[in-house]
């Protein structure tokens, strides 16, 4: 059966697993401190052009996302984001549950607008009342967001900006990004990001590894104690070599490059695809994840043999359906789709 | 150098690198929904004698022990442990940033007594103020303990009538609870701990796993929901397929209890070389971790060709050391260690 | 200077400082089990209808609302309510630093619709992905809401109806309740909240006391421990004779609700003064708070002389300001602002 | 019936009832920022000698404590304290609960020794693992003690040092502050709490006040937004002027003192009867609570005539009692208890 469903799918690409094989048997020093851990925080900090970076490995997301902004807010202060954002709808209430407020703002194919920021930042601290009200402590984003979108260096560099002026750290989830830095229809680089945001994180889960995320506070600004912070929320692992292994692999020779490169090639042949059948897209994607608007007896049809997700509504008889690439996507993944659809 | 240091040095037992390689491009579904959790978590079921058992497989055993417990308290609970207990010391406050107190009584060699629990029962609900006080709300044990010594069956069916008696959850945290069970001076079994516990644990980051925790409530008593719990607190992982895979491999033809062997032989071995030599003691473990007396000099002098761990110090002029054996520790390694002895 | 900003302005009304002087020489056991809090309690329960009513008194509203929303929610919920509910707004993050999310929906002058709510439900449980989302555990609404506005019997009923049937707990905040039940224009009476909402508080601070209010949870459906959560949330008073007093005070022959009739003869005498004058209104407020649209010019020249609070900016030249009247406010005030208006 | 079970079994002292009354029906503002409240801190400010101090008032003494404590810990660290601290066991984890643990030393008569703090932070920090460990944030001390006991000028000299030479801020629970103050038998000031702590409180529950407690960072150190923080925990009172009042009364023409001296005046009186007696006691206590050792037999006899409190079991047959006197309690109290013994 044909798979589209997600981009965490399948297990790690191939060259994760020898690594692993092949360091199997070394004794490793515990909890982050072997060296391959060290090599692949070396290599990330020469890529993001940023030698004071402190880089940190995580196992997922919702972790990352959680222990960064409950380590980074003070306690009584919450995070801006986008309505649409991962921690706003889909992380089981982890930022609430670690104290602190998400303060929504409206995205806009799932980007926040500076504007908007620097609007709630005027009126809240023109409302008389604001130390009774939450203060906005950081700004989240997501790039690629959830819906495959891409902030343009300009809107970045806005945002940046803005943050700084306001002292507002500037976060961005980074889950997908290889499949965002390696979009034809992006101006923004590794470099970029490392320069504008204060933390973001390098996504592992989705692009290629079997779990792990790489944290980067790009001036060398992790709060105090970040490692114990990290153990107290249960996200220290013991064989840390797990992801410092995996990261380590993925970025030498441009492995992490060159495999978001793939899903993106993929993606831009299966949106060329739906064109040519006449489909119209739910959002205008230049990443992995394409948004097609297909009627309910299509999907009916389709999902036997093909799996995708449902993603919402659009009319009465019409869904939107998410179809994923990843790195892992064959040319020949396209090529049947084609001949099935 | 000979590594002597702890039990998570190494990588994975290498079936289990071969099973993940085997399956590498199996399309799984994500976040524990897979068939090779599925498959695993019946065959703890069976190895349990616990066919309404729930089981849940987490990432690490600080993070399990913040959410199993944090999910079983009522917000005005707190858990009963030994002051040794790792909860209490060595996890960086996780249990507290969750909100619960570490209610504490002695340890002998790491282990509570039924008779301290029944005391401290007896005095808070005979203390007039213990509705401003925290309530006792589950017990937690190690097995083994930090020190790798064993409860009795006795000892435990004893704490188990007690807090069946209260209506007090019991919980084993098993992070090495395969040397326990393989220890040749136990009478306790895994259908014992599956009988007499409420819910625990079957370590495997230390037995020969990358990382994962197998959690079992005993008999269908999992919180409400504890699937949005393991989110909540970032602990879920998108490819869950890495923690089915690897239980699947661990309790297939028995591997687990077979690497677990190998370690308590090894030390066995290491165990009697010690004595051999002349050395004392600092605690009679029956497991993989050997607790021995140690001159500052002879310390000094082994640093640089043996790793092992300096514990506590004992008097001016010894330390306690420990040596621990794992899953991957050779004959070879205690011979080599006998001939630097 | 005439004062018409809050309605937390004045001390107590005189009789509750009476019964402090009188009783306060006598020796009371403390932590709410003296003689005068059994009594207020008993005076409630009888007011309510509900003879199997729980009441407890807490000394201000944002402690209430988040002891009560904490302790009825599990931790995996969270609170729907009012993008424009206190609780969301103006409680510096009381809710989400107790853990829970708050799930907002529109404000319609600040009511809920028991149709939004039950779209979220019927949203949520049908999201595939919603065990990775807050569950929706409980219905927050207050009564008068922030816009001095009141829900109908019938708008009352649908929400209680439709709470009960997916067995969420519908919880009031009565801060105002006082001067809810006592308006010209309202069908809904103590004794239906009682009957149709799981736990309300009737306000003490904001109608005659000096602080407090009186949390009652309908059908003896406290959570366990509830005592102790109070005191864990730093909220038990040593000396709750002083809330205890109070509410024996407030419920006796009336006084309450005479109080409270008073500020609502008031408001209704003001809101006649400003329709005289021309003025428009920003909400058609029923209770003892007024919003009127005033130009800035206007506003500049009554701030030195009356006070009020300016609400929120309406067009370029004008805001919506509030005029609240208390059970402290006296006719001779209303005249005495006509004569300045 | 006498009653000598608590300092908190009266309602207020007069002059504070009076002072209610009278500034009862001017308008003040909300949230503490009446003059009142303005004018308390002024006098508290000039008392401590330190111009620099920040003062806030808060309700009651686990609030206090959980609110000055959270919000001067970061979120890796905990406090340290005394395992007689009431913190400890008396609050119903209100500490972890915001999410910290208390790090336990033994108490001698209730008193922390520097050393025991001396040798955990050296231990703390020569421990390899400690970052995998709570970090000691705060050292926790009351004075008088839950023993009634009181630090030596030198005993708490010796403690600011050693907290000022670790920046480890110092934090003296002041509940019954004004009864160590005015012991025959202490040579510790206000001033030299206020010139050796870095936060304190004066407790007013227990000394005369209704309810409130005057928070005091000593020199201008008060948590970023405190009073958000304060917000929060649902810790603020709309009517500030209620702990304004108070304390603005209890600080005028020293009244805080001179009810404190009554106290201790009906205590050393009562010690004397006691001890005219024949009875022995299980703590020396300077103060206002006296620890008295009785006969099963006595305590049975006196229990329907006098009120008191049984403290804990001392042999089979004897328990240790507390009488505590309190502001309000009179001469012919002592006398009438003569009587009866």
């Amino acid at each position: 059966m044909l798979s589209f469903e997600c981009d965490y799918n399948m297990g790690a690409h191939p060259k994760i697993l020898e690594a692993l094989v092949k360091t199997n048997m070394e004794a490793c020093q515990g909890y982050g401190s072997d060296i391959y851990t060290e090599r692949a925080k070396e290599k990330i900090r020469k890529l993001c052009g940023q030698e004071g970076a402190d880089v940190h490995f995580l196992v997922g997301g919702t972790q990352t996302n959680r222990i960064v902004i409950d380590s980074v807010l003070k306690k009584y202060e919450g995070v801006i984001a986008a309505t649409t954002g991962h921690i706003n709808g889909h992380e089981a209430g982890a930022i609430e549950a670690s104290g602190h407020k998400v303060l929504t703002l409206p995205g806009y194919d799932g980007k926040l607008r500076a504007s908007d920021v620097e609007k709630l930042l005027s009126d809240f601290y023109s409302d008389r009342a604001h130390e009774h009200m939450v203060f906005p402590g950081m700004v989240y984003i997501s790039h690629p967001t959830e819906y495959g979108t891409l902030y343009t260096l300009n809107e970045l560099t806005e945002l940046s900006e803005l943050c700084r002026h306001h002292s507002l750290p500037l976060y961005l989830d980074g889950a997908r990004l290889g499949y965002g830095l390696m979009s034809c229809d992006t101006d923004v680089s590794l470099v970029d990001i490392a320069r504008l945001c204060d933390v973001f994180y390098i996504g592992g889960t989705k692009v290629g590894a079997l779990c792990g995320e790489a944290v980067v506070f790009t001036h060398n600004n992790a709060p105090k104690h970040f490692f114990t912070s990290i153990k107290q929320n249960g996200a220290l692992l013991a064989k840390g070599r797990l992801l410092g292994i995996q990261f380590d692999t993925l970025f030498t020779d441009g492995l992490y490059f060159e495999i978001s490169e793939n899903a993106i090639d993929r993606a831009q042949e299966l949106k060329q695809l739906f064109q040519d059948k006449g489909y119209t897209f739910f959002k205008n994607s230049p990443t992995n994840q394409q948004f097609i608007i297909m009627s309910d007896e299509k999907i009916k049809e389709l999902s036997p043999i093909v799996r995708f997700e449902v993603w919402e509504r659009v009319d009465e008889t019409h869904c939107a359906v998410r179809f994923a690439t990843s790195w892992a996507t064959e040319k020949k993944d396209i090529e049947a789709l084609a001949e099935i659809l």
